[in-house]
C-alpha cells in the first residue's frame, strides 16, 4: 500500500459522516481511498443528503506523525496485518490505530466483558478466567473499564492482552486505569478506531464494543445488569456469528440478570474456562464463521434462541 | 373399594420385597390384592429368588387404626382420590398414608428442592417463589428437610403446603422441624409411602424424591450441589416427563453447581415466578404428559440435552 493511498484511507475515515458501511461502499464503488476522495466533493454537491467534510492531508499527517511518536501505528483494513476477525466483518472499521504490540492481533481471542460495579466474586471469576484462558494460549480482548474489564486485563497481562478504547488511543480512561493502561502498553496492544486525542464520548461505545467481539472467536459476558453495555458486546457478537458465554449467578442480583438473560435465550452456560474452550477448540485456526452459519453440531443450538417465557 | 381390599391393599403394600413395580404386576396378574396375597406363597415357594413375608392382617389392621387415631388416613392407587400426578407413573406407589388435608393434593402442584446448607440469598429466594407460586394457585410440594424444603414448606403454609417425607408420617424428621411439622399437619399435608412409625433410612429418600416430583407438574432446583438429592429429584421428574426449573448461581459456589448443570441440560433458567407459570400454565388443568411425548412447541427444547462439553 502506497504512503498516499495510506493517506487517503486515513483522510476517508476521518471524514465526517463516513462510517465503515459508507466507507466500504465508496470503496467498492471507486476502487481506491483516493479515488473516493477526490469523487466526494461531487457526491455531497449532489445533494445526497449527507454533508461530507474532509479532513485536509496535513491534518492527516499530523495524526500518523503524532501516532509514531507514541510508538504507535496505523493500520488499514486492506492491509494484510489487519485482524482476521474485523476482516471478516461485513463493514470493518477502516483504519485502526494501536500502541504496544501489534503482533498480539494476529493470536487467536477471546473477549471477557462484564460490569464496572461487578461483584467481588465475579472479579475474581474473571481474573481466573482471563489466566486459563491466556494460559491455553488465547489473547484476551476486554474494553479496559472499571470492574470485569480491568480484572481481565490484569490477569491476562503476562501473556498479552488487547485493550480497545472508545477514544484514542493516547486517551487514558476512565483515569485510574492510568498504571493498568501503562502496562498494557508495554505488555499488551491499545487499540482504537478513533482519531488520536478524541476523548471516549457515550456514542463511541457502542463502536468500541463491535471491535471487541469482532476481533474475539466469543465473548464471555462475566456479570451484565439489563441494558448494559456488556449487552450491547454480546448482541455485537451474535450479529457477528461469534460464540456467546455468559456466567450465570443468582436471581436475587441484578448484576447478573443480563447474562442470565444470555444463557436463557442460548449462550453456553460457562463455570470454567474448559466450557468456553471445549466450544471454541474447533474453531480456532479455521475461518471465521458468518453469522448465517449452520451449527457446526446438531447435538447443539449455537443460535440464540428468543426467551421461553415469549 | 371393600374394606377388606383395602387391607389387602396395604398387606400386599407392606410385604418385603414388594415393591410399587411389583405390586402392579401382581394386580395386573391376579386382578386383585386379595387375589395376590392368596397366590403369593406359592409363588414363593417356587422359589423365584424372591422371599416374600407377608405381614399378618392384624398388623395391618393396627396401622390403619393407629393411623386413624392420628387423625390419618390412607388412600390406595386405585382410589379415586388418589393423587393424579402419581397414577400417570409407571409403577405409582400402592398406597399413602396422609395426616393433616388430603384435599390438598387434587390440586395443581409444584415442586421446590434444594440444599439443605443453602445460602441465605436462595432461602430468600425460595421463600419469594413459594408465595407467588401458591398465590399463583398451585400447591408446594417439598420435602420437609433443612434449607430449601423448609423456606419453601413455610412460605408457602398460609395457602397449603404437601410435604412429603421419607420415614412414615408420624415422625418428625429432622427433629428441629416439630414446628413446621405441626404446621403442615395443620394447614398442609405430609404424605409418606412408608409405614406409620419407620424412622427415615437413607434407602428412603430416592422414594420419597420420586414421590415429590411424581406429585408435581414440575421440579424447582434452587441450590444443589453435585450428588445432591435434589438432582435426584430432578431426575425423577426428568424419567416422570415433568418440567425441570433451575435457579442459576456463580461458579464459585459450590451449591449452584448441581442447577446450574440442570440449566446447561435444558431445564428452564429460573429467576421469578413468572417463569415458571409461563412453562405451566398451558399444561396446567391437562393430563400429566408421558416422559416420551414431543416437545409441546417446536420453538422450546424440552427435553433434557447431554452437556455441551461432552
Amino acid at each position: 500500500m502506497q504512503d498516499s493511498e495510506r493517506r487517503a484511507w486515513l483522510r476517508l475515515a476521518r471524514t465526517e459522516n463516513v462510517g465503515p458501511v459508507t466507507f466500504r461502499n465508496l470503496i467498492a464503488r471507486f476502487g481506491s481511498a483516493t479515488a473516493a476522495l477526490e469523487e466526494l466533493p461531487r457526491l455531497a454537491s449532489r445533494g445526497g443528503g449527507k454533508n461530507f467534510v474532509l479532513p485536509d492531508e496535513t491534518e492527516a499527517l499530523r495524526e500518523l506523525d503524532a501516532l509514531a511518536m507514541l510508538g504507535g501505528r496505523m493500520i488499514a483494513a486492506c492491509e494484510p496485518e489487519y485482524p482476521r476477525g474485523l476482516k471478516a466483518l461485513e463493514a470493518p472499521p477502516p483504519i485502526l490505530s494501536m500502541l504496544g504490540h501489534p503482533h498480539l492481533l494476529q493470536k487467536e481471542m477471546i473477549a471477557i466483558v462484564g460490569a464496572r460495579n461487578a461483584s467481588a466474586l465475579a472479579r475474581k471469576f474473571a481474573d481466573m478466567l482471563a489466566r486459563e484462558l491466556g494460559f491455553a494460549g488465547l489473547v484476551v480482548v476486554s474494553g479496559m473499564a472499571r470492574g470485569i474489564d480491568s480484572s481481565a486485563h490484569e490477569a491476562a497481562l503476562a501473556v498479552g492482552t488487547v485493550a480497545v478504547v472508545a477514544g484514542g488511543v493516547d486517551i487514558i480512561y476512565p483515569p485510574e486505569n492510568e498504571k493498568l493502561y501503562a502496562a498494557i502498553k508495554n505488555q499488551g496492544v491499545i487499540v482504537s478506531e478513533m482519531r488520536l486525542g478524541e476523548a471516549p464520548q457515550a456514542r463511541h461505545f457502542p463502536r468500541r464494543n463491535r471491535i471487541i467481539s469482532g476481533l474475539a472467536r466469543g465473548v464471555v459476558v462475566v456479570e451484565a445488569a439489563e441494558k448494559s453495555g456488556s449487552l450491547i458486546t454480546a448482541q455485537c457478537a451474535l450479529d457477528q456469528g461469534r460464540e456467546i458465554f455468559a456466567v450465570p449467578g443468582s436471581p436475587l442480583d441484578p448484576r447478573a440478570r443480563g447474562a442470565n438473560r444470555l444463557i436463557r435465550e442460548g449462550a453456553t452456560l460457562t463455570e470454567s474456562a474448559e466450557d468456553i474452550l471445549s466450544v471454541l477448540s474447533p474453531l480456532l485456526g479455521g475461518g471465521f464463521r458468518e453469522p448465517e452459519a449452520p451449527p457446526l453440531s446438531a447435538g447443539r443450538d449455537r443460535a440464540l434462541r428468543p426467551p421461553a417465557r415469549q
